[in-house]
């Protein structure tokens, strides 16, 4: 059994480094919060006698010897930074419990056969730079890392200068770390577990993701001498894509969401009609036949729109990530471990993305989820209780064990 | 006549002033472009012998004396402020045709019994603060000196400090310069002159306005794990909005308009369904039985929303500007002047306010219109041909000679 009130300690500890007034976290990646989080992250792992390197983006990872160095360590872990307006819990129980889990087989004096590797993997939350998931998709190959490097946030500032910046480009190259596997806790930033009153989600798939960067160039005009026929209101287009875009999630079911996170009008005056806006669009699906749907439809939709209203819209695709299936072998080893602890659990679905659907794609991966307040993530009023977070963790080590052999 | 050369160069020589690429002008008042073309215009002025004062709002008043000096001066002007994307004609050719009326009289020797002042009024745009026509309004007695001093622009600068920081507070308390009737030369801003091939728009009324700023709080959630059904998502109750206030305007017929011209997401992220917007909406109408009807459909349309997406919208009118009925002595005045000059002309209603407007509420006030090319304003691609705008000069100058007296 992991240290309950410790691992609490840890994550409230933490919480300050970018904590709000709301009870939240804005701990952008590699901004001066995430550098605090990072220097205590490399602390803790130190004391815990790890050997911590940081790979050229900036993901930290604490290796704990096994028995047996010929084996690749078994992975655990996830991501320290937030969303701008996020919580306590999302990526850092992930990350703060994999620690836990290195002082409790320290504290037990347990040795593994195979080494164990903590990790903190850099812009997983994909709000300062696109995409999500961003150094752990580098590290399976979807992008090089220079690619990555030269990823701009909206202030122009690359990736690479951000690292440089707070001091975490680190000097190993991105990959030098292998791994055997990986396992993942993290909250469930979905209403399903707490509705049903299950403990653990033994998670065994997960949504695909579209993400498009969207422009919509129609007509600045006089709002009071511009007869309403004859505009082309950048505004009123984007209303209808937004609206069609809802439209288009719920037709597809309960398996396909839709969402536009940003919209920003250019040069906007209360007395302009708005002749220029761009956008992001986000579309997800566990069913990669509903994404290629969802994406057929917007394009129709949106081309629609645009030719009727007489603007221009342009729609990039900028990240493609397909459905995600875990490791059939790993995810009965997470649902075994829920058992043998007792704690009640169910197979479920990852809403979000996450870097475990990253590392699935070149070794087998799973994931542990515990239930948070309604549901609600990506909100500073994230919540989540003491005994689910112990409880996951319990979770994630007793997979651990069970993989790594002791 | 006047010089159309003379008047052509002015116009092009300050457009350098705030020049955009697309051969625009972004002039936002009180901004440092602002103090240039307020520094040209002050010279302009003194070498046309005029005496020149600054009210304590930064209007710029150049006086003309006449042979009676108890009779109170003929005002004429506009504003030299412009929108981020604004062009080189609105406001721009009312002050210097103002200007260009003062150097025909001087060349040509001609003593007026009425004093002529020629005026700049500080920002009458709105895009930077709000009100638009903000100090003819307090010249008129609709808001206190002190009131509008203490606005704030989106960076929380006050118009007392923007005054300060160009060196326009000038010594003279609004309302210092009586005035006995005001005439301003305006390009259109629509597209009935060109469309009709008339030369002079003699402006008989103008639309009411209503401004409103509006918050809508949702509720930021994560956009990949949160169900379609359970958001409450603050861009998607924006998009409903933008389209029934478009679809109320519609209904009220062609004497009717609607314009969403500012919304900021706070916070915005790819992955966060949007929680709070930020936003202005302005609604016009001639018929001030239209203007309430607008208005209670808009908030009967937004509440109707708000409660079926569980959010709040709040709605706050921030300016109520009634219709304009133009004096009838003074409009016969322009509409003889442009028969006299032989310009075709027809009468028209001002879609955009101006601070004629304004003025109109205590004192006789009358506009003239010249054709702007497609009706396109508050649009960096705003134009005007040269032999219009000398013609609508010409009926401006004709006009004050009219009521001033020779
Ligand atoms: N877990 C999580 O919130 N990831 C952020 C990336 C995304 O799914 O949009
Ligand atoms: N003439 C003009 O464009 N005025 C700006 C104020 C407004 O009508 O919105």
């Amino acid at each position: 059994q992991i240290d309950s009130a410790r691992l609490w300690g840890s994550i409230h500890e933490t919480a300050k480094f970018g904590g709000t007034a709301k009870g939240g976290v804005r701990r952008l990646t590699l901004s001066s919060e995430d550098k605090q989080v990072r220097d205590w992250f490399r602390k803790a792992c130190e004391d815990a006698g790890l050997e911590v390197h940081v790979d050229a983006l900036g993901s930290q990872f604490g290796l704990r010897k096994g028995r047996d160095m010929s084996k690749l360590p078994v992975g655990i872990g996830s991501h320290l930074d937030t969303q701008p307006t996020g919580g306590k819990y999302d990526g850092i129980l992930g990350t703060l419990g994999a620690l836990e889990v290195i002082r409790t087989l320290n504290d037990a004096g347990i040795e593994t056969d195979a080494p164990i590797c903590i990790v903190n993997w850099t812009n997983e939350e994909g709000s300062r730079f696109a995409p999500a998931m961003m150094a752990s998709a580098a590290y399976v190959g979807d992008f090089t890392t220079d690619d990555i490097l030269s990823r701009k946030d909206v202030e122009g500032t690359t990736v690479g200068q951000a690292l440089d910046s707070i001091g975490y480009r680190g000097d190993k190259p991105v990959g030098f770390q292998k791994l055997g596997c990986f396992v993942e806790l993290h909250i469930e930033q979905g209403p399903i577990l707490e509705a049903e009153g299950k403990t653990i989600g033994v998670v065994d798939s997960g949504q695909g993701v579209l993400w498009y960067d969207g422009k919509i160039s129609g007509f600045e005009s006089h709002a009071g001498s511009t007869p309403m026929p004859l505009r082309r209101d950048a505004l009123a287009t984007l209303s209808e894509i937004v609206l069609a875009m809802e439209a288009i999630a719920k037709k597809h079911g309960p398996n396909a969401v839709g969402t536009i996170g940003e919209a920003v009008i250019a040069n906007p005056s209360r007395n302009v009609i708005p002749g220029e806006i761009a956008f992001t669009m986000d579309c997800r699906s566990a069913d990669g036949a509903i994404m290629d749907a969802l994406d057929r439809d917007l394009r129709a939709a949106i081309a629609e729109i645009a030719a009727r209203r007489k603007v221009e819209v342009k729609i990039d695709l900028v990240w493609r990530k397909p459905p995600t299936h875990f490791d059939p072998t790993l995810i009965a080893a997470v649902e075994n471990a829920a058992k043998t602890l007792g704690y009640s659990s169910r197979r479920i679905t990852s809403g979000a993305g996450h870097d475990a659907c990253n590392l699935n794609t070149i070794m087998p991966a799973a994931m542990v989820f515990v239930p948070c307040k309604d549901g609600i993530s990506h909100n500073e009023l994230e919540d989540a209780t003491q005994p689910d977070c112990a409880a996951g963790t319990n979770v994630l080590m007793h997979t651990v064990l069970a993989i790594a052999g002791v």
